[in-house]
């Protein structure tokens, strides 16, 4: 298989980037909702930072468990260490999985191994996709087009991290932590409202119209098709600055504050677009945390919430939810209003 | 997994709270239908509710029997004690069972457990979701999406508290008692007339349109995902209030008295209201004697019927019944009319 | 198990129990139709009748076989006797099947039992829920949404007292003699008048509108569901007076005569409401019949008929037979003119 | 099993008689459909006509073979002769076999039977209602609710006498000759014209109007259902009678000439009435070839042919074939033309 | 079983006779389609024609190979030869195979042996009706019922000559070289044009309307129902003679030649009605050609094109394929103008 | 089997044979798209490019492995020569697979060989159809009437290269590379714009409209059908002239240069189009440059732009991509101005 494309050389898209960029920093921001026309490289992005972010160490398990971080170790790494042995790591790609059209539940969330069950007779358990995207990313195309009942599914695990099946007599429970990234074309189909809101974040792509933009995004990537190898190195050292950033942007998480000002700001611009619950203003203090973060700033300051409020919050407008130039427009206008520059 | 929300932390859903509490003290009164936007906490609210409720003392079997109440326990137990052996014991927490979207009923009741029937020919029962539940909750988010066959089925259980499973030569009875708490939009399809009626009680969710409860609740729900422990810790004492309250409520339950002249308004009610069967009148009543014991009151008074008519009634109106602002409305007049304060 | 609700303290509901007890008099008058609100009692009625009947003698068999009546036994049972044994004898209540939405036509015939099939090599047959209903009631709630096919069979079988399963190899034949009682709300979907004509009596049941027979019924189940045993004592004579009635009306009913006025008076009622085919006609003799024994009169005479008119053929008329006031004030005014007091 | 309602004890439905007394005489006149309103005793007819028939001598394999006519033995009977053994012969009434609604093929013609494939490794045949009905009537009833693809196997088998069953490795053929009884509502769905046409006769019944005769029926099937036995006794002599008649028939049938100008005059009336395709003239020819037999003609005479004109041809107009008053008196007309008296 | 109806008995009927006549000449000509009303004899015309060809020599395998065409043996058969062995070889009729309706592609190709699979552990092929059909014919009654892949299907097998089985590890690939018949009532559900166009002919039956024609139908069919053999015997000599044509005319087939006016005659009439793609002019050559061959004539002219001209064409014209009646006018137009006597 | 039509005497065709060299020369160009009329030879133009092609080297694999590309061979191979054996090489066909309708994604994908596992206990893989399209032509006729799940996946294959399948335990990946070849008739369903901009190439096929094309291609095929192996012969020449041309264009393809000029010319063009995406413009540019290449030029230049220009953009227009002429026409309109010769 070819290097992804590196994420530098990804020429405009910058919502997209965005988006990616914060849910690296803080993976439990809920996943990211991507409306756009064909065409516009969607999964490509997801590769791109998939490939950019360091290596992680693993261990050997179907879970490609983090050897560092005990409490999340699946039950076979808990027993090999509490047996006293040392556990074989690895190290391995930000997984990146890719959730087939049509998939069964089976095939996601894992299910009995029939062929140890008929020839051992013993209840081995088959890993599912949320096993591979563990620590990863799960890239859905056309979120629209799969089955309520597993976008739910997706949506409980990604929120919970953790993967549980109980059903003919398996009882399993595996760490299942992972960035939920789903495309769809909101000329096919529409996902439901009640789905909708628990993405954390949504972003719109489309075709550069800019003539040199698109030139140049033809250039780069015929560049890329002729000689992969010769084109990752020549974008490395820039990928190598978002690495940083992003990497730095972790540490510095935890300590960015949010003022009281800035919560009533939120609380006063999710009420202003009537946003249905509290997700949005949740979801918004988190991703301007993010945003400030990736700054190295101490603190939440205005430019953060106007610079995610699109994305946090276009989604969880009224009215025809997937009227996404509307609803951009409406998050924009409620901005300039209630968090004026 | 993280410890739950704290039920004394939880901001505004005062209805919501007033319906959890009632069911907690009469687990006869027949299931909570919650109505309400997406984002208001509803799943919240019953792990909040379960998390403060004392522990239970649990035999070791998979529906974790009530060793101190002979006549509900299940056959394994049962045989045990009969043969002369104690029960193993432990303490646990009240239980809360999430039942997925498009669960089968197989996995909802139980079904025969094929590996053992294959392997060690055998025909034994793998219990389902509702052994799980017994003596706890069971939540279905959006039970309007689910099977009318699967809702009626758990109202069945849940009114008789016991599940019964008779096919492919099996025939298992086993204790199921538990309060069902019923979450739905009503933009998204309805539920049958039939099926609204058989709920005990409902309450109407909603999004707190008061910016200083919204804050409240963000900066709550903020700190608690900081740091879970914590944040419990703070809200420690007001909870184990709320316990006492419940549990004095419970003993006091079978001494509230209900005289000829509650009867008589609560009938007057019902018919000014046009309810369909009498269902709404037993309902009312009881709910009623749940609000005065919860109060210590030694009969149940005309507030009690004020306080608790509409969580009792309003899903029993004719006339599009999801209409629920109107049906509110429509008990509240009839209140102030037929039981004035 | 609570022990049921005692019939002679059901307040109301005249027409309903005038059927039932009909029913209880001619098992082979041919099932009753039961339309009307939810929450209206009409399992309660079915349960009540069942309890006050008098507990039969029967066979150890999965059908419960009456010991008295040879000519009805089982295979096994009639094996047995023919080897020179004796039968195992209890004495049971009369059983009542509540048949589950959704159920499939192999729960209710019975079928194959795979497990013994699989292990054992053995052709066994796995009894029915029609096994379980011989001697007693089989009650469907909301007959209206079970398919075509399975209501056909049941009235098939009720019709014929006898269950004949033939597939896979098997070939079983084992009495199911029951009284069929199934209930419809005609707001939700209708029954083919191809099926609506085979059930034998039709009544309506509705909420009461009365406020003291409301306080009644309420006050009358609170006492019930406080202490079950002490309400079922307290109207316990009252039962028994009913039993008796009961009892003494099966004897008398093959005494009872019908004149050939009678006759002709039935026969011309039925041309003038134009019920199709001639089911009506029969089922209204034997219903004022079984009217008749329940007084111990020696001939059916006016007044029977105009009793039973309503429940015989409301539910065989043409046009619209779910428009049930329409259909009982069309047989109400055909009584007065043809059958006049 | 109570005795059959004896065939003359049955008052009107002369068209329904005549035409099973035909397919009785001529059992490959391609069975016949009946149309009519529910309750007038359909089903009654066929079982009654079955009941009076002569009983069978039967080899002792489930297709009851007829041991005198070699030709038409099942393969096991022929293998048993051919190995020079004697066959079991009993005598058996004359098979009626309901076909249920909602059938499955398997049911109809036959399967592997998986019990002795799965235990004992061979491929065995489990016959169908089809080898239950050889040499006797497959009753169907409301025929335009089965699937087509089943209506035109029924058809297919009952004009050739032989079921083919070849799959999943099986390959049996065994004699399957029956008179295919099919009832219908013309209100409830229609028959495909391609199907309508395979139909031998067609009949219409429904409810008598006169008085005396509708009293007549409800006294006679009162009086059966009390003291089956004796009932059947009394008409018993009356039965003999047309059993006789049948025979004698049956006897004649092949000796009954068909003049040119009988022809002529059967081709003049079906091209005025523009049936589709000759079989209706063939069928015509036919029955009152039977019709004849029955009354020991020597030739078909004019009066044969309007004696059967509608119950052959009714079913084979074009437009709208199920408005059967519409085409009864159609063909009557074109009678009255076409084969003055 | 009955010997079939002479070929030669069968009045009126030219252009079915006509075609299939060809189609027996000329078996790649790509098989008929037969449009009428019922009841017209489309398969008697078919089970007659192969009842009339000469019986062919077949070796005794599931194929009934041809042993004196060694390029199209089965497997089985090549290797039998290859190592050595004479194929057993037997005389047999020329098969005709009936497709039942709701038929599945595993009847119709084969499927694995699922019974050797199970007991044997083999991967056995089990043979469907493709190979009962080979060198023989295929007759589906009303085509336009079935399911559109598997009329793709069997044109695919009939135009190759050869059916590939190719799934759970079988590969089989055997001789399957019949001529597909399919009679559809256009009344009933329309082919697509895609299906329509890769049949070789098509033609209309109808009921005769000239009185003595009819007549002689029905004398003749009742003649041969009443003594088969006898009525076979009666036309034989006439039958010997339709088989020596076309024994004969398929020894002249490839000798007949196709001249360039005959072929710019043939392209403009088809350019003339507007036929999509070439298979028109294709079919219209080859049927010709048959037809000349027929006659024994060394080159196709003007009258050979002329004649089978509605039978190449009809079907493949835009607008409505199935308004027979149109179609077929719109083709004889266009001979009159473009091929003039 | 016949020897394929030879590819140079198929008359007319010319956009098809166009397109079908391009995905010769530069097989990652992305499947071509075929829309047209029945009976236009479709499949025979791929059918004779293949036969064209020179043979290739093969491993003796189910993949037929190249064995002078170690990077792409199936694991068995790999092993193989890691192994230190040589692999077995046979000199094969290119091949043509084609996808029947109504397939499953097992087998196009491949799945477990359950005969392997049931009887060995192992898991096998079973190789499907995309197994032997490796190194070919994979052709699906009517790819509307395809569901949309296999359409994507096999997109996904045919631009990866690669066959990834992982379920049921089963963990395979095998090298996958094919043309793609869909044919389509638009009047039959339409292909979600999704799927059609994922094709790289669309060619419009129609049905020759001058007298002379057609005789000549009546003429050419019906002297193939008479003697197959003759007509090939007599092709063979310049058969061979395309062979070369294609294998030399291979090997020019990676020296062609695309200058900034016809980059911004291609952009240009694409923008006016409005078409999607960037997916246009790369292989508007990827196909001139493989046309470029079949005339051995050492650049793109603006004639190769003009050529190719419709079947590179023509299905990416937005507004009803199937109204084709209107496509082409827009197209066309387009190149006039932006690219003028």
């Amino acid at each position: 298989m070819a290097p992804a494309f590196p994420f530098s050389a990804i020429a405009g898209q910058d919502e997209m980037k965005l988006a990616m960029t914060i849910a690296a920093v803080d993976g439990s921001i809920g996943g990211v909702l991507v409306f756009g026309d064909r065409g516009t490289g969607k999964s490509t992005v997801v590769r791109a930072l998939a490939g950019l972010l360091p290596t992680i160490r693993a261990a050997d398990c179907p879970y490609h468990c983090n050897p560092d971080k005990e409490d999340t170790l699946c039950d076979h790494c808990r027993e090999q260490i509490q047996s006293g042995k040392a556990l074989n790591v690895r190290e391995m790609n930000v997984p990146v999985v890719d959730l087939p059209l049509g998939v069964t539940e089976d095939r996601v969330v894992g299910a009995l191994d029939l062929e140890q069950a008929l020839t051992r007779g013993e209840k081995a358990f088959e890993p599912g996709l949320l096993a591979r995207a563990n620590r990863g990313f799960l890239y859905i195309d056309e979120v629209n087009l799969l089955e309520d009942h597993i976008v739910d599914l997706l949506l409980d695990v990604a929120a919970s991290g953790e993967n549980v099946v109980e059903r003919e007599g398996l009882s399993v429970r595996h760490p299942a932590k992972f960035v939920l990234i789903g495309s769809g074309n909101p000329e096919e189909g529409e996902l439901r409202p009640q789905l909708l809101d628990r993405f954390g974040l949504s972003v719109e792509v489309s075709t550069p119209e800019e003539l040199h933009t698109r030139m140049q995004v033809v250039r780069r990537r015929d560049e890329y098709e002729s000689d992969p190898k010769a084109f990752v190195q020549k974008w490395a050292e820039q990928d190598t600055e978002v690495r940083e950033r992003i990497e730095k942007g972790r540490e510095k998480l935890p300590h960015v504050e949010v003022t009281d000002e800035i919560l009533e700001r939120t609380s006063t611009l999710c009420i202003a677009l009537g946003t249905d619950g509290l997700r949005g203003e949740l979801t918004l203090i988190r991703a301007a945390r993010a945003a400030a973060a990736l700054e190295q700033a101490d603190q939440v300051e205005l430019k953060h919430l106007r610079q995610v409020a699109s994305v946090a919050l276009r989604h969880r407008l009224r009215r025809d939810p997937l009227d996404e130039s509307g609803s951009t427009t409406r998050v924009q206008r409620a901005v300039e209003e209630h968090l004026p520059a």
